[in-house]
C-alpha cells in the first residue's frame, strides 16, 4: 500500500500519517519528490484502515498494491485447482484439468420431457453436466419466476437418469437449504454475485459453487466475492463469465473473453464462459464458444431447448438440439489442439 | 409491443407470429413495409410470451413500447406518492412533499457516543433523518463488516433520544427480521437491488423501504425493482440515486443527476441523492447535493462523522459536522426558491 | 511515477530499473515490502519513458502520481482563469468570473430568419451569446451536414445586428481556416476531442475556443486536449461537459455532473455544461440546467428554435423560445445566491 | 421506422404525424393498442426528417428498424467482401478470403535497423503485412509523437525490401497527403473514427483503408463510418476491433470479441483485431489471438519490437519476435480446422 500526499501537505501532515502507520506495527518507506511525497507501508496491511489514511490531512491518493483475496490468489497457490463435481449417483467431471466441460440444458426447466430430451442431446454430444434454472431471478415480478423445487425435482431424475451431474441457481438462503439434496453443483447468478450472506451460506454448503460475474463487476470484485466463498471454507469454486454491461447494443451484454487468461493470471480458480447470457443471441453462440475454447476457458455453460420458439424463458438464446451437438463436434479438434478433451 | 421481421421473413413465417399472437386472445396489426415486415400487438402483453415470439423463425426483434412495472408508473399515478416516516417516537417526517429531507449520520455505526454526536449535528443543521450502517456489505470479507445488531440498538437509543427518526440497511432477510424493531425506515443497498428475496421481504416487513440503485441498473430496472416491492404490499418506497459504474475513475461512481428528472417524469415515487457514495470525494459532496436539490430531488442521503480520519468505514467521503451544519445552511435558499423546506 | 515490481522479481531485475531511471538523470527511492518491491522516480519524469520502464523484466505496474498536463492544471495556476469574448463588434462576454454565460440558438443553421429570431430570443433573456451550427458532424453521411460558409455567413450577419458574440463548431482545419473572420469563438466538438491535427490548429487561431469533452473521454485525457490547444499557444480555453456514454438508454447520453467540482479542483480552466446533448430530451433541459448552475458551472449551451418540430437537426432537445425565456428567468435568483449574474 | 405516441397524445396529435409522413411522399400504417397508438412508415425513409417527427406534438419514441448504412450493410451485398493489398511492388495480399492476414511491426518507428529486424520476423513467422506507426496520436502533447515522414519513408524501404505490403495510421488530411505515395493501405485510428473530414478524404484516397472502431463507438456508429468512406467511392474497408471503453481496468479496454460475428451477419466488410491495443498487456496477447481467429476474423494486427523494453511507445504490450512467431506457428492448425491459412 502507498499513500501519496498531495503538493500543499504539509510536514506535520506527513509525520501524522507515519505514525497512523507506525502505531499499527508497520513499517514505513519515504520517497520525497520535488512535487509529491510517497510513503510506502510495509507489513501485513490488514493491521491498517485504507479509510483512516485516505481521511487524514494532507493525503492525495491511496494505491493499492498487493490484492486483498489471499485464498483465490495464484501468488499464494500457484497451480490450477481441479474441481470434481457428482460421481456418486452420476458420472464424475472434473473441472479445470484436462476435461472441458459443457454444461448444457434449458433456461429455465418446463416438464420432465423437456429437460429429458435436453439431457439426451447433452449426452450424446458429450458435453458433461446437465444445467436449467428452477429459479429465476427475473426484471419483472410478473415474468414467470421458475418452477421452484418441482423444478429441482425434475433435474434431479434426468440427471440420476442420465447419469450427467446437474447444476441449478439458487437465489436465496432458503432456496439453497432446499436445492442442496437435488444437486451437484449450485450456481450463484450475476444479481447475486455481491449478496455476501448468500455467498457466505454457499460456502457451507458441500456442493461445489459456479461463480457467476456480477453484471458490472470487476475482476477485482470478483475474486473478492469468491474470497467470500472460499474463507468459509468451500474451495471448490468456478468462475463463470457471462458478459458485462456496456453501452453496446447489438449484443446484451459484452462478453469479456480477456477475463479468461486474466483469470487464469490471478487466480487457480477454473473459469468457465457462458456465451448465451453473454450475447443473447443465438448466431453468435458457436463461434463465441469457439473463441472460449480457443483462449484458455475451462468449460462453457450454454442454453438448449427442444424447441427455442417455445421455451417460457430466454428462447432467442438457445440452441437447438442439432446446434449443439454441431457446436460440440466443432470444439473438439479445437480443444485437442490445447490437449483437451470434452 | 411490436415484433419486426427481419428481410428475409417469408408469408409463412409472418403466419407464424400472427398465430402465436391471437392464440394469446390478442389482436394484431400488420404492417407491411417495403423492406421489412411489422406487427404490431394489440391487447394485454402479459398474456404473450416475448422469448416465444423473439425465437420465432424470421423476427429480427421485439420492441417494447409499453414499461413493464405499472404500481411504479406514473401513467397510472399522476400524482407524487408522500411518504410519512416516523412519527410516533419520533419526530414525523414526510418525503416527496414540501420537506427536502436529509438523512445524516455515519456510514458506518462504530459507538453510541459517535451516533450521538453525528445525531445531534443532524438534529442541529434542520436535517429530518438519522441513517447509520449496522450491516455493511463489504467488498472483501477481511474488512469490518459492521456491528450488526449491536449498531442498531445503538441507532435506535439515539434515535428515540433525538426525536430523529432511522433508517440503517439490511442486507438479507435474517437482517431484516431482526432490524425492523429498531428503525423506523429500511434501506435496500446497492448490491442487493435485484436480490428478489430480499424485496420481497422487504415489502412485507410494514416500514417505508429506501431502494437505492444497483451499481450497473437501467432506470427501468430499477423502477421494476421498485415494482417487486410494490407489488409484495408495500407502497413506501423512495428511490436513492447513488452514481453508476462508468470507465472515469476521479469520482467514485458518477452520478447521473438526470435520473431525478427521469424518475420524476416516469414514476410518482420520491428520489433522493446520496452524493457521498457517489462522488466518494469529500470535496465534491456540497456542489453535488446543490445540483441535486436545484433539479427537483426530494432529499438527501450524507455522511457525517465526528472525526471522519477515524472512521472505520469510508472515512474520506464523511463531512465533518461543520461541512454538514453549512452544508444545510447553504441548501436552505435553494430550497425556498422551489418551494421547499428542510 | 512508482515502480512497482512483481512478487517473483530478482534482484537483478530491481537494479535494471534503477538504472534505466538513473541513467535518464533521475533519483531512486527503493522501498523493499515484503510481497513488493517499489521504486519512487524523483525527478523530472518527461526524462524517463514509462513504457520502457512497463516493459523492464519483472515490473508489475507504473503508477502516475502526477499529472501529465502542466499548463491546465490549477496546482501551478491557482487563480480561476476569466476569458472575455466578444467586446469589439459584439457586446463583451467574460466566462469564469461572475458572469454566468449562456450561450443559446439553433442546433443547425437553417435560415436567416430562424437565426434572427433565436438571436432575439436569447437577447431578450438575457443570455450572453449566440451559438449555431454551420459543420455539423453527423454519424450517418445521408444526414444534413450544415449550411458550412454560408450558415456562418448567417451567424456573423444575426450576431453583428443584436450585438450577440457568436460560437460555432469547426470539425477541421478547412473549416476552422473559413469560419475565423465569422466568430468570437470556435468550438471544438466531442468527436474531435482527440484530433489532435484541430486542436493544434485551434491553438494557433487567435479565437478563444470551447472544447467538448469527448463521448467517453476520462477528465484527465480531456485536460491533455486542453494541454494541446495551451501548448500551441492559445490561453482561452473554455471546457464544456456534454454526457459521456454510458450504459443508460433514457437518456442520450449520462450527463456527468460530478465533472463540474472536479474539473474545479484540478483546473483553473472555466466549465460550461450542455444539458441539450447530455439528455437529448427537452423536457429534462431545464432540471438539469439548474443543477448545473447549483454546483458552480461557469455557464450553459442549449439550443433553441423557433419550431422545434421543423428543426433540421435535433429537434426534441431544443426548446421553444418560451421555455428558454423561463429557463432564463428561473436562473437568475439560483444564480445570485451564488453572487453570479447572466 | 416506427413512431410510438406517448398515451396522452391527441387524435389531432396522431393526424399531425400522418400529415408528415404523407406529405413527404410516404406511406402510413396505422395500430391503435389500448395504451398506444404507433405509426409504421412505409417507404424511402430518407425523405422524412427524424428529428422533426420526434418533436411532434404527442410523440413519444421513434424507432429506426432498419440500418442507415446501404452500401456497408449485407442485405444488399450478401457475398463476402475480399480486398487486395499490395502486389504491385509488394507480396500479394489479400483480406477477407482463405488468407488470414497478421499485420505485424513496431507500435511506434524508431529506426530502419529496428523496422527491418521487425519486418524480417513478420516475413519469416509467414505474416502477410508489415505495420507501424509514424504518426502516434498521444495523449499528452508532451509525449512522442512519431518521426512522421521520415518514418512513412523507413517503412516504404523496409516494405519494398522484404515484399511485404505496408500500413500505417495517418491522422490528418495534411499527413494522408504526405503518406499516400509510401503505404499499401492506409489506417484510420480509433480517436479519428468520427473525423468526418478525415473519412471523406481517405475515401477518394485510392489505396484500402483499414478503418478501428471508435473507443466507445456502436457496431452501428462504426458501420456508418465505414459507410463514409464507401459512399465516397473506395469500397475496400477493413473494420478493426480494438477493444472498447468500459469500467473494467485489468485490461487497457475490452476487447469485444462478439463485435467479429456481428459484423460478419451485419456487413460484407472484413474485420481484423488488435489484440495488443484492447489489452496492453503482452501476456493477453496470445490468448485473445487465438480466441479471434477461433471465431472468424479475417486477420489479426499486433505489435512486435526487438527489444520491447526499449521502445518509444507501447512497449509493454508489443511481443517479443519469439513470441511473435510462436503465436504464428500455434495459429496455424488453428486456422485450418476453418479452411484457412496465413
Amino acid at each position: 500500500m502507498i499513500v501519496v500526499m498531495n503538493s500543499s501537505a504539509t510536514e506535520e501532515n506527513v509525520k501524522n500519517v507515519e505514525n497512523i502507520i507506525t502505531s499499527a506495527g508497520l513499517h514505513v518507506h519515504l520517497s520525497k519528490g520535488e512535487e509529491t511525497t510517497i510513503i510506502g507501508i510495509v507489513g501485513d496491511k490488514t493491521r491498517v484502515n485504507t479509510e483512516t489514511l485516505q481521511a487524514a490531512d494532507g493525503v492525495e491518493k491511496i494505491i493499492q498494491v498487493t490484492e486483498s483475496y489471499k485464498l483465490a490468489n495464484r501468488k499464494f497457490h500457484p497451480a490450477n485447482t481441479v474441481i470434481k463435481v457428482g460421481g456418486k449417483d452420476t458420472d464424475a467431471v472434473t473441472i479445470g484439468g484436462d476435461q472441458f466441460v459443457i454444461m448444457g440444458g434449458p433456461c429455465a426447466v418446463e416438464s420432465y420431457e423437456e429437460v429429458k430430451s435436453a439431457a439426451e442431446c447433452v449426452k450424446k454430444s458429450g458435453a458433461g453436466m446437465l444445467r436449467g434454472g428452477a429459479y429465476k431471478p427475473r426484471t419483472s415480478p410478473y415474468s414467470f419466476q421458475g418452477l421452484e423445487e418441482e423444478g429441482l425435482k425434475i433435474l434431479h431424475r434426468v440427471s440420476r437418469e442420465t447419469g450427467l451431474p446437474v447444476i441449478s441457481e439458487v437465489t436465496s438462503e432458503e432456496a439453497l437449504k432446499t436445492a442442496i439434496p437435488y444437486l451437484d453443483m449450485v450456481q450463484v447468478g450475476t444479481r447475486n454475485m455481491q449478496n455476501f450472506a448468500l455467498l457466505k451460506a454457499v460456502g457451507k454448503c458441500g456442493l461445489p459453487v459456479m461463480l457467476k460475474r456480477g453484471m458490472a463487476a470487476t475482476i477485482d470484485e470478483w475474486l473478492n466475492a469468491a474470497e467470500y466463498i472460499l474463507s468459509s471454507g468451500n474451495e471448490n469454486v468456478v468462475l463463470c463469465e457471462r458478459g458485462i454491461r456496456t453501452y453496446e447494443t447489438s449484443t446484451r451484454n459484452t462478453l469479456d473473453i480477456s477475463a479468461v487468461p486474466v483469470i487464469k493470471t490471478k487466480s487457480h480458480l477454473p473459469i468457465i464462459v457462458d456465451p448465451s447470457h453473454a450475447s443473447g443471441v443465438r448466431a453468435y453462440i458457436a463461434p463465441l464458444s469457439k473463441a472460449a475454447a480457443a483462449c484458455g476457458a475451462d468449460g462453457l455453460m450454454i442454453e438448449t431447448h427442444p424447441d427455442p420458439a417455445k421455451a417460457l424463458s430466454d428462447g432467442p438464446q438457445s440452441l437447438t438440439f442439432d446446434m449443439f451437438e454441431n457446436l460440440c463436434k466443432d470444439l473438439t479438434p479445437l480443444l485437442s489442439l490445447q490437449g483437451r478433451r470434452l
